[in-house]
């Protein structure tokens, strides 16, 4: 596929009216073709108003067609491997193995949903009989089932350039509920956007699906993103990003007339416990694959343990002599972007100035990569940590702070004191058991996953997992956005009473 | 029970600092003993404090225990009966055989809300085994579950002094998920709230649970039920009332640091389409069964039929004088409140001095009634309907209007129009097949409950209906305040991932 700078606006390709952007390599800073022109809000319009056009054809089409659709989609990305996985890294700098890796999670998660959709029972199926002789009253017939919502915007992450992005896990779950997506692609990766978006708009195509099904548009600031968050056309929101950029949106779409839910994943550091009794078994290779948690993804992962509670103990040291020496080794690695990159050395010098930060270890520093990520490992005291609010705020990046706890007493105060997070970890001996009973319930309010004795990066892509949080972790704690239970977010209740078998959709039939 | 003036704050019985306020008998305009005080902010504080602190213990009480607790205050307010019911007629004018079969409702559903707690699948486990073979990767031992989301505040509505009041749909399925709750009574009816909220504290009382779990408080204006949505403990919001109120708390809500879901449910005028073949068949009778639906409640129930689409046709005229003779005939009735009452009476007064309505016919006035509703019933044309908004405002009451359509394949765009509704009702005969095919997809885009010849009034509690709808027929139209899907409104997933089965709760033990 070549590359053309277009955007994708119910099936058609059209170059943006707005400002011209190109994406940047971060290993080498240098400038990647093509051009990409940004949209303006009448480009927004044309798309979401063919996507509330498309709505009823689409959340009425057979599921085996829609699971169909899901499979191509990840069958054209596939075709599309060789090409994607170079384009991701040049605009993203992420390494070649990850890149296949978020590929092939992309398109598994494509196949589950379509598998999700085949399956059915999304859609919540309840039927109740009449009960004419019921008394005091006869109960009428009633079957509910959860329809789709309506068009749902979705913004790409500039970290998921391919599994948060524009065939993702929020696509792909809306999708496969019924709704047709608009996408406000990531500038920061538009040549992959761009692939992506043309893979989708092909399997709409070759379905015999309305084209207003699939947009993908390019915006500048913030301007696209809350035209299209404000739409009336547009029934919900998938996001993933920045605290200030997801907060932002909410704001939109609270202001509607018509308010609309957001799903926006925003801000977590997902503590890590560390009980004495795991220390002491195991203190120094608990550090070593703490640092390896901690540099995926060169620490741009919304699970990265950004933040270490280390009870005060027998094996603490081996501990921090283990994550210092694998700190001390880990590789300078290319970050997202250059603008990333600051915000990751700002919040890193912020932690160096402080007087109750001490720094453990430093990782290889690489001066040929441009927008280059540094290991970096803190200490501080729990006093400190509850003296300080700045110590639990976000470092995007492979940084992390360990506070000395004097006390396994004193962790779940520490722990009530953080804000929501998506995930939390806990290692943990037989002899600490006791200790994890205390803590479990504070982690149960505060998080939306709990991993004990494994590492919180690495999320699998099924069932029962849970992506989601309390605010600010996400925008709406009651939702995960990966697995399958995130297609419950586009979907809304509807009872049908006494309908006629003629009249009723299938999955309520009861046949 | 002695009734005293006083508000239950956390186990304690407590008089309001704030300002006096009696019930008023609406049938005769008398002022009811005892005198009620308002609370205040501090209050607020101390009730949502404890219900902090007690959500810990309580939310993770045996299933069991919560399934007696529920069924003990139904067993409690059984015992209350002859009480509540003279009560609740005094304080709002509703008749006896309709206070009684609220009464049963409200009991019947603190039971069906037991059953769900005993049942359990709310909880929606989902259990995924570690692949410890599986390649590229293994997978994790994943388990997920839904646990309560925190403290809930309720507020009492002021149509359903029981079943959507203090021990009402809201809060029984907030102690059933296991969340405390703290009520702001309707000020209407003090007496009826503090009888039933009497009847709780005592089963929190008798069944060992932290007082915290329940609170009950008086407010004067928005003061309390600001304070009350805006604290920290609280985590989510169950509201039935006016759009204005709804829309108020709203704010408040996503105003907070950490903001929190709102269920509010508002507004809506339940459209009826009339489809030639049935108006043919049985306009007169279903002329009449229309106007029992419409008066019943005296037209201030959620589910009144507002506002009736009729194909001109042959039958038309029959449904017409079907109505109007039953509309001629019924009784004037106390409403709710001297407040409800003028608004109902401006409501009307607008329809009648619009040049486009036309009134069909009016209920018999009694002027013995201090606040007393009449039957009103109005017609317009598609044409007139179209052109003024003001034509599909909520009139809260038993007024409706019926609007003529020239044509059935109007009736689509005439239903786009509306805003988000609770139901809506066909009434339809063998050959209106095809046209009400064109309708009900128009309809579930638009609605929570879709009815075929029947009426939107009487609400089946069950596992299968939907009390809810698009904005602005509730603030979340994701959500039922009625049946048992209620209780998802106040769960949120959490995954346990590797977690020892020693720590893990006993619904995802899998044992």
């Amino acid at each position: 596929m070549t590359l053309t700078g277009q955007m994708f606006l119910a099936g058609d390709r059209v170059l943006g009216s707005g400002g011209e952007v190109h994406a940047t390599d971060p290993r080498t800073g240098a400038t990647l073709e093509p051009a990409y022109r940004y949209g303006t809000a009448a480009d927004v319009d044309r798309a979401a108003t063919a996507a509330g056009q498309a709505f009823r054809t689409f959340r009425r089409t057979d599921p085996k067609v829609r699971a169909e659709f899901l499979d191509a989609i990840a069958d054209k990305l596939t075709a599309l491997t060789e090409q994607v996985v170079e384009r991701v890294q040049a605009e993203t700098g992420i390494a070649e193995a990850r890149v296949r890796g978020e590929l092939a999670r992309t398109t598994n998660q494509l196949r589950l949903f379509a598998g999700v959709v085949r399956d059915g029972s999304h859609t919540g199926v309840r039927i109740e009989p009449a009960l004419p002789e019921r008394t005091p009253l006869p109960r009428p017939d009633l079957r509910q089932r959860k329809v789709p919502i309506g068009p749902v915007a979705v913004f790409g992450a500039s970290n998921f350039p391919l599994a948060f992005s524009v065939a993702g896990g929020d696509t792909a779950s809306a999708l496969a509920a019924g709704c047709p997506v608009v996408v406000k692609a990531h500038s920061s990766h538009p040549g992959t956007s761009e692939l992506v978006a043309g893979a989708i708009a092909e399997a709409v195509a070759e379905h015999g699906l309305p084209a207003g099904v699939f947009s993908m548009l390019y915006g500048e600031g913030r301007e696209v993103g809350t035209a299209l968050v404000a739409h009336p056309a547009i029934a919900a929101v998938g996001f993933t990003g920045s605290r200030s950029g997801g907060t932002a949106l909410v704001a939109v779409a609270n202001a509607r007339p018509r308010p609309i839910p957001v799903y926006a994943e925003m801000s977590s550091i997902n503590p890590v416990v560390l009980l004495p009794g795991a220390l002491a078994e195991r203190g120094s290779a608990i550090g070593a694959a703490f640092v390896g948690s901690l540099t995926m993804g060169v620490g741009q992962l919304c699970t990265n343990p950004g933040l270490v509670f280390a009870v005060e103990s027998a094996g603490l040291q081996d501990f921090l002599e283990g994550a210092g020496a694998a700190v001390r080794e880990s590789a300078a690695a290319p970050m997202l972007s250059a603008t990333i990159c600051s915000a990751y050395d700002r919040g890193v010098q912020a932690l160096r100035e402080n007087p109750a930060v001490e720094e453990v270890a430093t990782g290889l520093d690489d001066e040929s990569i441009s927008a280059r990520g540094v290991t970096h490992l803190f200490t501080t005291t729990g006093e400190a940590f509850l003296a300080d609010e700045s110590l639990s705020a976000e470092v995007f990046g492979a940084s992390s702070l360990v506070v000395r706890v004097p006390d396994a007493a004193l962790l779940p105060e520490l722990l009530e004191r953080l804000e929501g997070q998506l995930t939390a970890t806990v290692h943990l001996a037989e002899q600490d058991v006791p200790a994890a009973e205390e803590l479990l319930p504070v982690l149960e309010e505060k998080v939306g996953r709990i991993v004990v004795n494994g590492w919180p990066t690495g999320v699998d892509v099924g069932a029962a997992i849970v992506h989601g949080g309390p605010f600010p972790a996400t925008s709406d704690g009651r939702s995960t956005s990966v697995g399958t239970l995130a297609i419950d977010r586009f979907l809304r209740p509807v009872a049908y009473q006494d309908v006629p078998a003629a009249l009723l959709p299938a999955e309520v039939r009861g046949e």
